[in-house]
């Protein structure tokens, strides 16, 4: 069967959320711990738009919190597929924060997660192709192949000195 | 001042939800209740993306449920602006389904909202206005006038002979 | 088998809440869908408690918000069955609110659900008739008959001009 | 100000839930602490419904488990004030279930819960009286003496042999 | 089969829970309901990892509540088993909080639960035994059967006089 | 004043959950979100617990899915610091899973987390200094220095070739 190859554009997807008081934490602002379970429901709804397959988590690479997010704000999570390994690919993560009080919009979050796809008896399967456009989807498709070699060293599955596309970064 | 006029089809937004076992029913399909809730959600997000200022919901005008939202399907809202009166603006909702196991998206539910929009102090204001393009769009528009008449005589403050707009749809 | 008949105002339910920081929007007040949910939760209960039978949201008519509902305030809903068409039956839901503060009750919102009775296999299925007997009950019930013919409509599964029911309203 | 005297049934609220997925244990029965919960929330809400007070729950003296209650059923809560201590009052519980497949009705649990009813300061405040008039009423308004004495025996603030309504039974 | 037999001190294990705004009632303290329930939750957990088998709660034979938990405090619950009875067994809890302004803990509820262990066909079955080591865990021992008396009691399961332990107190 | 210098393995703290229907994705397993949600949670616990401050989440460098956790089972998180920066410091998360049906634990998923702790105006504070003891304490301890470069460098904070510490793997 032939891999069915998709343009990284066209896998964004979008949610909006607005932050209720319960979703807050004790100063007021969005819990982190929210705003992660936000983002893996977007990372996941993706996938799976996407695929038609279900999937699971297989790692958060990174998860920014740059500004406080407040009572009362929209927060929008867009979510897009960076690049597809052999059965898992990484998900790229924006979190846009509209402020309640002057309305201005600032990119408050951003994150990188792993999902792997399964067939139907629960056996990860390799499913879609993405191919990068824009130069922020090739530098992001580029940078995908790094954060794996740190992946897969951080899990003790890959020597550091082996990690040829991470050790390119200090030359 | 003047008015901020907005294309309808620029106020659009969209939300997306997976249907997890947290919101089923005892028929493994989503609890209507929770539809209901996620709708009240975008159409808030909708008004204050558009107006920046807050709102309330101040009627359901109607929510059709045309076929079942299984476990594990992904329900897409989106919500866009038909008309504004004079504090009062009507939302348009529909949600999309994209089923589990076939991948086969259908329209499962459509739904008109009445939200007013609140100044600082809480009391109704008038906001933006918001211009129909398409043919659907100035269908929805029309509409929009018929089904507040139909509210105001459901509200008791008016009476049946003076809903002209209304009236016209028997004749 | 013959048919089950029961008195409408036999057929009401009630339940109660409490509305907790948990429930509120950005204002101290109610959420909408919140209210929404419970409502959807109260008339399932009025259906099940009445025909034995499962059930689902059909369609929500018309939902009022005449006050603000606020923190700390108690909400108590009835439900009772209007009336008993083929499959489906009207539910007439009225949300009463005690004032925290003052500890004075007014009428806040009321609604109009209709479900569909399902049999084993998840068929609509007929179930109970239900008898008017106040003044109160009879003109729901006759309403009933009018707000189902606008929702055919609204479905455009019944001509505009057919709808003698609601047509003589206006007359 | 002379008291306010109410008759123990005129205080009876009552709450009912549908069991969800959402409230379920690993059983597929209704997890014990959501039963809990339900019924702090129906003790608060009988509190403040006859006090108009604020309240907070001081102990819950005890709580019965009779029989599983099974996703899909639909469970009742009644609540109604038992005695009125100083600035204590005795709230009793019970809760009907009627079963999803059955459609019979069962007394699946019952408990006691002591509230202190709070002025506006907070502070702990005398409210209403209550009078028993059927015998069930006069036999709960006489134990909830003893149980209060099991209480303070139990917080160390009064000696066994102290107790002498609670002793009374033994003989 | 010989019994497992373990110390009352080794069956202990502790949860902690932060107080958000989700789990506050409308005096910003905790609500009653959410305690019980996380209560609940860390005796099923206790049960499970001593006995690894399924159980269900049988009864609350008392939750004190000392003093308030304010919103952002820290709430850590201690639970082990104190006595093992045929089927059933109980369970101390200890609810310990500490002040987010101040920084003490202090001990702010106690409570006994009581918990039936299933075998897979879901009957009761007997698991494990206890041994109290310490004072306070031979005095927690002894207690328990008092405490069962009573239970029976109160469930018209025995007589008061036959109650003997139960007695003892008040001579 | 003086640093409040602690013992790695003193700021260690530990919270259990059970897997509810209601933690689960359609895959009868712990839904990615829910988990994150947790751990963030146990650190800002641990955080608060060792420092009296308020903490925010600043951010989360890795966190692994080793293994799934089913409905039924039992989760664990120990959270420590294992080092402190300036304002800054790193809390490491392990989850051990124990499996409803052979009883048996596994470490299911680890984390590193960073939260920045404030005083009382919400401005980043330092607090506590914190020392490794065990070998294990020590590898966290010099890896978090590490993990701290990749994490400023991810943000372009700090360029690649200043890195020394985290070159140094590579050698």
């Amino acid at each position: 069967m032939k891999e069915n190859k998709i343009d990284c554009n066209k896998t964004k997807i979008s949610i909006s959320e607005m932050v209720l008081p319960n979703h807050t934490n004790n100063l007021n602002t969005l819990f982190g711990g929210k705003l992660m379970y936000w983002m893996d429901m977007a990372a996941g709804i993706c996938v799976y738009k996407n695929t038609k397959k279900m999937s699971v988590t297989a790692s958060v690479d990174n998860i920014s919190f740059k500004s406080p997010v407040y009572k009362g704000d929209i927060v929008t999570i867009d979510a897009f597929i960076t690049r597809v390994f052999n059965t898992s690919m990484e998900i790229y993560l924006e979190a846009t924060t509209q402020n309640r009080k002057t309305g201005k919009s600032i990119i408050s979050n951003n994150a990188f997660f792993t999902f792997v796809t399964l067939d139907e008896k629960g056996k990860p399967t390799k499913s879609i192709e993405v191919t990068p456009k824009s130069d922020e989807e090739k530098k992001l498709y580029d940078g995908a192949l790094r954060r794996r070699q740190l992946r897969l060293i951080l899990a003790g599955k890959m020597k550091p000195e082996e990690a040829d596309e991470l050790k390119s970064i200090f030359d």
